[in-house]
């Protein structure tokens, strides 16, 4: 099949997306050899000629990836309490982020707890107070799910700076990252211990210095809120709040209380610090709206994406990047390669998960000219992501939480991608 | 809701599957507190009185925890090139393993690569012979499925011991794990090459000092499977294969040829030293059974399981357990409490994927007395888990791989658990 007979989806050479069910496609990208040289022969790399190594007890990356590590956000120096690091999801593949990367934001470090000496207290408006301990947690039915975690803040730096600032996936969108997250349904001790009917809140401190609270409606609780004691098949690290913490699925990342050791059932928000104050959101009235808990429908491309360069001036790319929403499933993913002029759907790579990262990937065959991608997400409840301008015309203009809006990269003729605005 | 209204769904104390999402259930193992201990007052723990640590820009598992480890297969020395390493697959929830513990089956040891020196030759019968570094292979379409990898040889204890010998999980079924595979579909390479009509094998050959090798059909590699580069979001790790293996989904784990450097097309398997030997079948009539590729379907009780321990005498248990097909999805899983006399359904957790490991759930209240749990899994082929006695009526006395049969545990008045046959 020639390249001239590939269907093109829009403009700027997207291609549609099938294109690869139906048959190969030359890239262009290996390297023809003579037969002659089909045999490796005497090239044989050293490692074939000697025994391998020893294995690990618990594996980790290869040397050669050690480079690929979580970063602190710009300005946050190692040693400050409040510490936010990033995930660099412009190296993962797939919607699982590898425990070791997932991002973290710390509010007063991270608490090493001893597990044994650990109890979660559940109090308030209930018939029975009670106290767990791990022990006693591991005997009860444990759910598995794939969720996303998103901060409030996640690409906060396009919210508020006037001119895109030349900063990568990692730095704009490392606030994020999807994990298979296993617990206890919140609402079996709820029901244990036994809910008064009027009560409407239950407010979650963790068990670090700071006593990091949030207030969640009991509504939550009692639908798809679980105690994780997992993630990704093991017990939780430290940073994501070992030995549990909520998992609030699609919900901002700070209501998922990390070393969660209180629930108190109430019939009112505590309006704790964190809640009346970071993570509430400013509007364009100079209103406040607090408790704004789901993360609304995103995505990003990733591949390629802020800082890297395409390493051909111009041919064959395959477009790859993440959608997410707090509210549901992904229903479509649209992805422009002309600024937005014309767009073309996306593949959606099964499976698509409520409340999960969902990959999306579209052949694309670039011309060699400068232009801009974007992608555009769409959720289950018809939820799209607003433009830059929709976005600000919200909120006042140093409000950065739940930042939402299409994403630009800036593709030059040298190959360079740079963040930008449309 | 007392216990007393709770369905029960087989004999033994197996409850409803359902009986969760009916109504909470007092499990009892929480300690009720007075009111007046709902405060926790001054017994707050030393890590709520103190600013936390730093985070790690690679995230490990915690202190607590790192006794959880992969272990080498019982009489294997550590130093051996040929090394099997046990993922402990009774500490996993859900269906991802961690790539951590991983299982892992190395013919001669673990070879370091440099990934920059690293070349896929494809060749033998094909218009043109390509050859594909890192940087190339990296501009190729990549997809994402999340599989289960089982050894041939896994719970071969259970197919040649006499007598049930005292193992548990990790030791009898640890060669088996599961995560998110992301790669390249080989058809595309394939494609790309031009394979010549009569050719009906691919030899796949590892960099690994002993070459591993084995004949794969042509049609697997057109149908599903990938030259995987990433493993749970991350570059593969070196025991895994890095910098890129086969991913062949439910075929057994040695075809999936790890540190892949070479593809050769032909018309004819190889014959290799391992596909002659070590991975050939020995039928009961003596004949050899070469190319059995598929993983059929399979089941194991992960909680409880050998060598635990139930912390009550009787009581609400969660059994949880994993089922998976080399052929297809899990259809069902049935559960008895009561050594096989009677069977009752248990929940499948979403999502339930195709050659993915599936999580099985069923609530069972135990009685105190000694009793024997198993699991049947069926796949959506209809196929079914044989009894040990079915299984071994099909191969020779010494013959021990592609062992499925039902897993049985034994659960003793004092609450140990102890792997047994039925």
């Amino acid at each position: 099949m020639s390249k001239s007979s590939l269907k093109t989806a829009a403009g700027g050479g997207l291609l549609d997306r099938r294109s690869f069910l139906l048959s190969g496609l030359a890239l262009s990208s290996a390297h023809a050899v003579a037969s002659s040289q089909s045999s490796l022969g005497e090239s044989l790399p050293q490692w074939m000629k000697t025994p391998g190594g020893n294995d690990l007890e618990y594996g980790l990356p290869a040397s050669a990836e050690r480079h690929v590590t979580r970063q602190l956000a710009k300005n946050t120096p190692e040693t400050a309490l409040f510490s936010m690091w990033h995930t660099p999801i412009e190296n993962q593949r797939g919607i699982i982020t590898p425990s070791g990367l997932h991002f973290s934001v710390n509010h007063n470090g991270v608490p090493n707890i001893v597990p044994e000496q650990h109890q979660l207290l559940l109090h308030g408006m209930v018939d029975k107070p009670l106290k767990f301990d791990i022990e006693s947690l591991l005997r009860y039915p444990v759910v598995s799910h794939i969720r996303f975690i998103e901060c409030a803040g996640n690409t906060a730096q396009n919210a508020v700076s006037l001119n895109p600032l030349n900063l990568g996936c990692q730095e704009l969108f490392g606030q994020l990252s999807g994990a298979e997250w296993s617990g206890i349904p919140l609402k079996y001790l709820l029901n244990e211990a036994g809910v008064k009917p009027s009560a409407k809140w239950v407010i979650a401190e963790g068990a670090d210095g700071g006593s990091h609270s949030r207030s969640i409606p009991l509504e939550k609780l009692m639908d798809d809120a679980i105690l994780a004691l997992y993630q990704n098949g093991e017990r939780l690290r430290p940073s994501q709040g070992y030995p549990m913490r909520l998992l609030l699925p699609g919900w901002e990342g700070n209501t998922n209380v990390k070393w969660l050791h209180r629930l108190e059932v109430t019939d009112k928000p505590a309006y704790s610090k964190d809640e009346s104050g970071l993570y509430s959101d400013i509007l364009k009235n100079g209103k406040i709206q607090r408790f704004s808990f789901p993360m609304e429908v995103k995505s990003v491309i990733t591949h390629p994406s802020g800082n890297q360069v395409l390493p051909e001036r111009k041919g064959f790319y395959e477009i790859s990047g993440l959608a997410w929403s707090g509210r549901g499933k992904i229903a479509k993913v649209e992805v422009s390669a002309d600024g937005g002029k014309t767009w073309a759907q996306a593949n959606l790579d099964s499976p698509v998960l409520a409340k999960s990262l969902t990959r999306f990937r579209i052949p694309w065959q670039w011309n060699g000219e400068s232009t801009t991608l974007l992608s555009r997400a769409t959720d289950e409840q018809g939820q799209i992501q607003p433009t830059r301008h929709q976005w600000r015309d919200k909120y006042a203009s140093y409000s950065f939480n739940h930042y939402n809006a299409i994403q630009a990269w800036h593709i030059s003729r040298d190959g360079t991608v740079e963040n930008t605005y449309v």
